[in-house]
């Protein structure tokens, strides 16, 4: 059934990350509902607490470890010394060779986290603004498509039981990472947890997401080094403003064979 | 053009509120795009900084004591002394009678807020699950379908350049306060803080949101005590398993004549 060959990507088949509850339809009859679960993952970097995430629950390691690098908590040349996952109480502990205080960091978050798209601007936007994507990777209108049309029908989560977003990345026109999450910002730091723990390239990668190009979509990206975010949903400002800025080539409301691109329209072949 | 009055709804003809960006289509036409603008705003509690939420920059007084109350940190008793907004600098400040020090619960925030579904936890989710809901309010099959169809005829910044998530409130079958963000939870938190400075009932009221039915939106609506809650989204787990601890009647995927109902399904008409 599975069209693409993928690296990693959401088991369906695993029965903890949905649950089945009674409900109504219109009609009055019982139905069996398949939702999401949703757990809590608290993050422990070396012996300081850092978050508790509200998660599906699959690959808490790559979750994890991305989360921490996407919150600049995690270098790229630190050494992982062990990620100790205890299922139980929900607890993932990561250990690196370079000792950790982030004290600093988690009392700004008081103030500057809003939370409006799931993550914390402070210290990264300003880091993030300096950045250019300087990969020549381009992709045809056609590839556009065909890219959105093989994750549409790849097997998901989403259309087993909705209410999650999807994050997919792409080499040479074929999606091989396939994450999913409650938020996106998870299904993202997933990925990047993923492709940094097994060493995998990003310059010549694809990034495409179910959902909105915003400010914290493009941050991540970018952060990540990848040229190009395409996404089936709608722009908002300060997503447009920073991939104009660090050279990302922004494809958005790509459904069917339309499209709209309003940055780093160089990387579209003609 | 407007098929119902709201009280207050979307200026779509605000030209603050989205930007014209140019791009190119899948042709690589150019073509001039509505995207939706997002501004910083500081929130001030008497003298101390909340938080800084990103928001489309709309209605900031109701978004800053919506906001408030839903953190619990302004209390449905307090004397409000004045709102003062800047919008140069992005800053509210909401002054009260009561002296306010959430330094306890802003340092709290550090360690539970995944802001997975964009908020935040602690003692907010333990309070909510001892909560109740008693209205006798009860909703029709034709009632969910009108509801939905009025909403989606109404003018919006979604329909006007997407990429936002609105927010309605119900009365009698017709839709009287009509908010909009680009995160769902901004969107609720205007609802509350003009229902509340407006002092509207909630008992006899219905919400409705275009986003999921997470926790976090089961957690406002049962502190606002309205009695159903409506989505043309899907379900998460914890989403569900708090409108069935607190009475809730939860409704989801209300697309067309369709709908499925999880919590509280004696409130639906016979």
């Amino acid at each position: 059934m599975r069209k693409n060959k993928y690296l990693i990507s959401p088991n369906i088949n695993n029965n903890a990350l949905t649950v089945n509850v009674r409900g109504i339809d219109q009609h009055n009859n019982p139905v069996d509902n398949k939702i999401i679960q949703e757990r809590a993952l608290t993050i422990f970097l070396n012996n300081q607490e850092i978050v508790t995430l509200m998660s599906i629950g699959d690959y808490p390691k790559y979750l994890s470890v991305g989360y921490l690098l996407n919150q600049n908590m995690l270098k790229l040349t630190d050494r992982i010394k062990s990620i100790e996952y205890d299922s139980d109480i929900g607890v993932i502990v990561v250990r690196t060779n370079r000792k950790t205080n982030y004290e600093t960091i988690l009392r700004k978050k008081i103030t500057t986290s809003g939370c409006a798209q799931g993550t914390v601007f402070g210290d990264i936007y300003e880091e993030i603004q300096k950045r250019k994507i300087k990969s020549r990777l381009k992709i045809s209108p056609k590839s556009i498509y065909e890219i959105s049309k093989k994750i549409n029908l790849t097997p998901s989560l989403y259309l087993e039981a909705g209410a999650v977003h999807g994050c997919v990345i792409i080499k040479n026109d074929r999606p091989i990472i396939y994450m999913e999450d409650v938020g996106r910002h998870n299904a993202v730091d997933k990925i990047t947890g993923y492709m940094f723990l097994n060493k995998i390239k990003t310059s010549d990668k694809i990034f495409y997401t179910t959902g909105r190009l915003t400010s914290e979509m493009v941050i991540k990206t970018v952060k990540m080094s990848i040229p190009i975010l395409i996404s089936r949903s709608g722009f908002t400002s300060w997503g447009v403003d920073l991939a104009v800025k660090t050279n990302l080539t922004l494809i958005g409301r790509a459904k069917g064979k339309k499209y709209i691109v309003l940055s780093g329209m160089h990387r579209i072949k003609l």
